[in-house]
């Protein structure tokens, strides 16, 4: 099948790299642990982890278009790509890509990051390519959709019709990494692989308390407590931490926007850890909620087809447009 | 001058010796990195770091008693002295007293830690002997007086009529450090030695508005964003995150205990820190605020007086009565 698009998810730890054919689908996918933290920086080296992830794509079809999306666009990466200003479209991020020219001709287009600015800027890069991948053009005019994006630094994006509207992030999973790793917590702590779905919901319950008011720099020291007076064992530990974290998430997030318990709320990530903000949310009674898979593929055709880097519709006519500066 | 008890303030990072005179006061003082984590947890660790630290006071007065405090009493100590429950007096503490038997003849005694039982236990170790050192017999029978002790694990602890009621402990210090240190936080955070007060009351600012209400997990995030906008230095971001989390340690704090604005508040501990946490208390609107300077060496006098280590009464007959266990 011909390749249309190269589209990259390209992230701290991690390069997925996506084959796209005529009408947007997954082709073949590939996923290296090339993400910018594990390069030198150079101009080598991203060319390198490129041709690595996907060179052969290119080689046999060098006029596909190729596009990112994600931590290479930042000041770390490997161009900066500037943010755009939340609210927005697709076809606003399609408009703003950056490109970086390179030898063999084709150039890589890569999709900003988005910034809501305020008293308290908030950033994101990534995660708006997932959110407009998720955003379907026949269901996305109703009431505003909730959308979750579990992570090191967990999202919250608001979006009606069609747009991006608002977001706030979390520190939520790297707060906790952070905190185990390197703080006496992680002295109690036995490391398990089975997920104690008991302690989770004790952190949740905490967090939602009367206790939880004293906030997560409080509440957090109950998890070595408990198992100092015994009352929670160190491989329970890390869960009840969990739920505790993700408790004061869940219980900031709905106090700062109030949304009702009907609020359409999607998920979009890491399905176990997405699971994990499903029994949260259901927890703190939300009742319309849905996990979605992966969209970055998707996005990245959508704000691709604003660009005119791919057709919009495809199967008519279509003549290729880099209206991108 | 003659030695009437050798007190150790022994933590997790330091061992401070403090060699007392016949009415408790302080002849000479020490300091030596030799805390229970720079140790390798044998009994010949814990005796050579002994005798490092006053040795020679022991030889010289081989029949003055030894007592000491903090974390030598945990289980990653020399010997776990168990946990007195909340509320108590410094009498109760003396009473509890565990000893270490040495070869050399003469024991250590080792002040217990405290423990506050409940849905989520709380507990201390050292921070109760500053307490009793700091409560004074004349004046600790009025109103109940809020005792501040900044820190890695900061403690809010409630005095009423010369006994310690009740106490909540923020892991405030050492999140800052693990943020800094082990997030993405530190990366663009530039570290300098002067103390930028504007960045520390904007932080303060932020936890008390409106946005604050959004918690740590999310407000830190803006120490990033706000040097990537350029509207804050990265010179200035630890200040700026240290101001947000002792403000969000201060409005839980407030949340939950309710102290009135004329609250009297005393603050003991690190000077550098302690001028941080009064400048935040000020900003809280608290108008009733003391430092104390160190208090260890007092309370470990009071705590081996009610164990009739040391008399009472300085001057008096005195027969010296080992009543501990």
């Amino acid at each position: 099948m011909k390749t249309q698009l190269i589209a990259l998810d390209w992230g701290t730890s991690s390069l997925r790299a996506y084959r796209l054919g005529a009408a947007g689908e997954t082709l073949e996918e590939r996923s290296l642990p090339l993400g910018i933290m594990q390069l030198d920086g150079s101009e080598a080296g991203f060319e390198h982890a490129l041709d690595q992830a996907c060179g052969d794509w290119q080689r046999a079809s060098p006029e596909a278009p190729m596009i990112a999306c994600g931590m290479i666009g930042s000041a770390q990466g490997w161009r900066e790509a500037r943010y755009v200003d939340a609210p927005l479209g697709a076809e606003e991020l399609g408009a703003s890509l950056h490109s970086i020219e390179r030898s063999c001709g084709m150039p890589l287009w890569v999709v900003p990051g988005v910034i809501q600015r305020g008293d308290l800027p908030d950033v994101m890069r990534g995660e708006e390519t997932q959110v407009f991948g998720l955003l379907d053009g026949d269901t996305d005019h109703g009431a505003p959709l909730l959308i979750g994006l579990p992570g090191s630094h967990s999202k919250w994006v608001t979006a009606e019709g069609g747009e991006l509207t608002q977001f706030q992030t979390f520190m939520t999973g790297e707060v906790y990494q952070a905190l185990l790793g390197h703080t006496i917590l992680g002295r109690t702590a036995v490391v398990g692989d089975s997920f104690n779905t008991a302690a989770f919901e004790r952190g949740l319950r905490v967090a939602r308390s009367i206790e939880g008011l004293a906030g997560p720099l409080a509440t957090i020291f109950s998890s070595r407590t408990l198992v100092l007076t015994g009352e929670l064992s160190g491989e329970a530990q890390a869960d009840y931490l969990s739920g505790l974290l993700i408790g004061h998430e869940l219980a900031a997030m709905t106090c700062v926007h109030q949304p009702p318990p009907s609020q359409s709320i999607v998920l979009i990530g890491n399905s176990t850890l997405c699971a994990r903000y499903l029994w949260a949310l259901e927890y703190f009674g939300f009742e319309s909620l849905r996990f979605a898979p992966e969209a970055t593929a998707a996005g990245l055709w959508k704000i691709a087809a604003g660009a005119g880097l791919v057709p919009e519709n495809p199967g008519e006519p279509y003549v290729r447009n880099h209206a991108c500066h």
